[in-house]
């Protein structure tokens, strides 16, 4: 329900690249009069490689420049700076700052009845034990088996959604890790990378070959858009402005993360961290 | 031959990542005697991404760091820097300063035969035309075709060197552009980019099945060792140091570092630039 002379509420989205769109996709669709502000930090990614302090001090500066402009709330959509910067953001800005793990964790505690939940990401959030600390909270019984998949990311940037290069990396990845018995008793896998929902098609297909059956696939971006939900319900309808930013040339911004989100309604930008 | 004495000469090696490590090895290999200063500034790459002038000022923070310790000669063992930097660093040091270009380049021109030479590399090294600018200087007839590989780096970081997902991509970036009749006509490929020297058995292999013939392949890690054998012949004897610096993560720098060289060998450090 849209009030007359209220403004509409307002969202900083921050990612190191481009996945961070899939939940820029997912909240614009879920609610199309929230104003979304995008920033990807191209010039700098990958973060998934680089030291937690290094990963903060990035997404301080980034909160930085998008807290400029009044926002009512910031989505860290971004697993490695999620795992490493949420506190200090948190104790820098009164606005409620949402990362992606928690959301993802409660998702994946909902879907399992087994208990044995798995994991894929970055090296760098795979060694945080972020997801498993998460999952842990909400339930201690839960036994977690993460798994890092680092070249997805590239892949991802590639467009190889459904390539034989990303069907071998995804067999080297997986076959090995749930050729485990214990990890075989997965039920539910968290995407716990915002670039991989691409690979949700894909990824389906080799777990059913490798399990002989379907499991849950936990999406991030879903799950963080559910409790935009809940803080943004009157930003369901409307029309809200979509501004994304990059660090790093607008040319390759356009063009890869044309294949995550229409780029081409949203107002393009070039900012120098 | 060692003069007693008389210090062995030592050089400084310098990358945005760890990729220049395959520079380290050839170098190491055909010149026991040199000490080697290893830097990769791995909290800040890609420098692909960067515009000129920051590349340029990193470019200098490095070697302000490098040659703190006296050096005979700087190797910029990243394309990127070597477009960007030489120049400036030429202006401000007296050592020789030798980039990877202008080697690769004249390796290829003296194996070409027909004239056509290609040239694989990352989306900003191929965008740059560096290394067809190079070329068109030592022989200004020849024809360039050069493609942009972007996966590769992570690729080899991954230690992928002839994995089913890495032949695959090579499928994908080299089977319609070989089938190019004008592209086709090549007889030279350079490996435009220090990570490339590892793949260089399943690139023999994927060329020949796409040529039906053997094409010559440089590599710029060689290119660069056969200047430094000239500057500093007496490095053939003895056993010199190898410093290996990083910017970011020792951990992960010994790990993929180690896939280019057996860094075990050598003293590493952390650097703050």
């Amino acid at each position: 329900m849209e009030t007359t002379g209220q403004r509409q509420p307002r969202i900083a989205v921050f990612d190191s690249g481009v996945g961070g769109l899939t939940v820029v996709a997912a909240a614009h669709a879920a609610l199309p009069g929230l104003h979304v502000r995008f920033l990807g930090d191209t010039a700098r990614l990958p973060y998934g490689s680089k030291s937690a302090s290094t990963v903060e001090r990035y997404a301080l500066q980034a909160t930085a420049h998008l807290a400029r402009g009044d926002i009512d709330a910031l989505v860290v959509a971004c697993n490695t700076a999620s795992a490493c910067a949420l506190p200090a953001l948190r104790a820098m800005y009164p606005f409620p700052v949402l990362g992606v793990i928690d959301p993802g964790a409660q998702q994946a505690v909902l879907a399992s009845v087994s208990g044995h939940i798995g994991v894929i990401g970055t090296e760098r959030t795979v060694a945080s034990g972020a997801y498993a600390e998460a999952i842990a909270k909400l339930r201690p019984d839960a036994v977690v088996h993460a798994k890092a998949t680092p070249l997805l990311v590239s892949l991802a940037e590639e467009g190889w959604f459904d390539h034989p290069a990303t069907e071998a990396a995804l067999q080297t990845y997986l076959g090995p890790f749930l050729s485990d018995p214990d990890v075989s008793k997965i039920d539910t896998l968290v995407l716990g990378c915002t670039h991989y929902p691409v690979f949700k098609p894909l990824l389906s297909q080799v777990l059913r070959q490798a399990l002989g059956r379907d499991i849950a696939l936990v999406d991030s971006a879903q799950a963080v858009t559910q409790q935009l939900i809940d803080l943004f319900p009157q930003a369901q309808q409307g029309q809200g402005q979509i501004e994304l930013y990059a660090t790093d040339s607008l040319d390759r911004f356009a063009r890869v993360g044309g294949l995550f989100f229409p780029v081409y309604r949203a107002q393009l930008g070039l900012v120098d961290l």
